[in-house]
């Protein structure tokens, strides 16, 4: 944590802040190790710094947040407030999620200190991830995997949506999730067309896609993990649509290379649904940072600017979604090797080809 | 959705607003009935309305948002903004969770308009539950309590923490919880002495006092309730504390009535902890509102200044924590009723007599 700290402080002394008030809890957690639900981190741009939280989480500060000042209040901006005023000079803060009058408490409380967009530089440090973030990745993405495999083992057709993600849920957290990273979306038949589908009673039918969208949670991190298969033997529709997904998933994995453009990738992706006469139905993102949140810093967009970074953890989750008929999504996390390394690294290692499962 | 949403607007209304812009998602939910992680509606003072959110909700906001004009958009706010200037006027919003972004996104593109502070006005609304939501809360605390009713058939002597919560949340989900309302924190022996703990490996052990703060969430609202017990037989110290805590969770109910001020509930609970010695102890607070957030308005405190309104529903949880040693906790959700009723209306229906369970 404090070799984290540093490197955030070194980005905040570069841009001429005396420090950055975090605010937000995920970066909280992620500069402290503190994982209760309300705590705050003045950082000064040395690195050094004082944690704020309220009574309730005195002794689990304590053991999760070592090597720092503490201060335990229920006014954690209005207290930190002249800590900021005793430096001078310009603090970051972060606008992005620092509501209107939190700020205004911090402002009223630092007279003197001009209070300057933190510009999201701890969602930037947290894109790319040190090795205990990839190990818990690695082993969120593996419970991830094995828990879905077993799943497939059946009996599915005739039992419903929500049994059978329940049991998925149960499963990740049999082979050692803390939590699961998200509420499972599972639909079958004609509900996979919906991309966020949330299970309902609908019993499996022979002949169904069958599309799970899911992943575990271990130490905070978060697997993102989808496959479709279809339930019996699969029709030459499904057969079509599941090719173009799979062909469209594989080359946006293949292009999450060190020194990408993220624009290319998304490019990439996008080019085979096009080619294949999908694009119109493909409705959703193509893949989105993961680590501490489910949904973190980068988005893969047209619009992105920016390259990948080694280290960087992304999904890649290409689509095709035709109302009334069905939908298919394959979607891997996938981590970003060094460029000289040759291949990205699929974290969710489980086969894309289309299962047909008795 | 469209009554609560012109009483809103009749809030809105007598402080001189022209409308409100609701980006909270939970107050987007109340009072649209959209279930989606982005959303907003841009609520006018007659209770008319503009819904807005993004592509990925086309069809989910059609089903689920009915009577409102829609708006698909990735700009919630850059498109609200000029809906609020054709009106003019001063604009409500809700500065205590809108972001210093956000809120700049919106008054770069409202021109004219007076964006002003909307003082919790949807939170307040919220405070009173209506039929649909009394429902919704007595199911959850239904679901709950026969959960952990179950649970204690046993048998728990041998199993550890992690696997018994996990147990119970099985439980919930299976007596038909949509999920539950939090993680579970279930402590045991020493363990109880930290008021939010999360399950370990520890194996429960006889004689050991088995603290369980859980509930089940259906249809989005939630239930809270704990409940200490001992395994095997408890000694004269977890008798007097679990008394203690049992004397003073039952008067701080009982004080739970339409028109009492907030204040005085407050006094009550602690001043029977007070009384019997324990009031060093209580570290936490001694309640809150519960629906569709887990913690929302009112909270029971010395400071509030209120009385609390028939419809309310909010938790009772005294507890005593002795580092080291132990800690008992008992909570209830619980529905204020009108004044004639007589008493107030414990939705999570479970005895709190000291259990000594096999």
């Amino acid at each position: 944590m404090q070799r984290r700290r540093e490197r955030v402080g070194a980005s905040l002394a570069d841009a001429g802040r005396a420090g950055l008030v975090v605010t937000t809890l995920v970066n909280v957690r992620y500069l402290t190790g503190f994982t209760g639900s309300n705590g705050a981190l003045v950082l000064r741009a040395d690195g050094s710094g004082l944690f704020l939280t309220d009574g309730r989480y005195r002794d689990q500060a304590a053991a999760e947040v070592p090597g720092l000042e503490h201060t335990i209040t229920r006014d954690l901006l209005g207290v930190a407030g002249p800590r900021l005023a005793d430096v001078g000079g310009a603090w970051a803060v972060e606008t992005h999620t620092l509501s209107v009058d939190a700020h205004a408490t911090l402002g009223d409380a630092a007279p003197g200190v001009d209070l300057v967009a933190a510009d999201r530089v701890v969602e930037r440090a947290r894109e790319t991830k040190d090795d205990v973030e990839v190990a818990a990745l690695r082993e969120a993405c593996r419970v991830s995997a094995a828990a879905l495999e077993s799943l497939w083992a059946g009996p599915l057709v005739g039992r419903t949506e929500r049994d059978v993600a329940r049991d998925l849920e149960w499963r990740m957290l049999e082979l050692g999730a803390e939590a699961v990273a998200f509420e499972t979306i599972l639909a079958s038949g004609p509900n996979t067309a919906v991309p966020h589908h949330h299970p309902t009673d609908r019993v499996l039918q022979p002949g169904d896609l069958l599309k799970t969208d899911f992943g575990a949670r271990v130490a905070g991190y978060h697997a993102d993990c989808t496959r479709t298969v279809v339930l019996g033997t699969a029709d030459a529709w499904q057969r079509e649509v599941h090719a173009a997904v799979r062909a469209s998933q594989a080359a946006g994995v293949d292009a999450l290379r060190e020194g990408r453009p993220v624009a290319e990738v998304d490019a990439v992706a996008r080019g085979v649904l096009e080619e294949a006469g999908w694009l119109e139905h493909f409705t959703t993102g193509l893949g989105h940072g993961v680590g501490l949140q489910i949904h973190e810093d980068p988005f893969i967009a047209a619009a992105h600017v920016g390259t990948l970074e080694r280290r960087t953890v992304l999904t890649m989750e290409p689509g095709i979604y035709v109302p009334g008929r069905g939908g298919v999504r394959i979607e891997d996390t996938v981590l970003v090797t060094p460029a000289a390394t040759g291949t990205p690294e699929v974290l969710t290692d489980l086969t894309t080809e289309l299962l047909e499962i008795a």
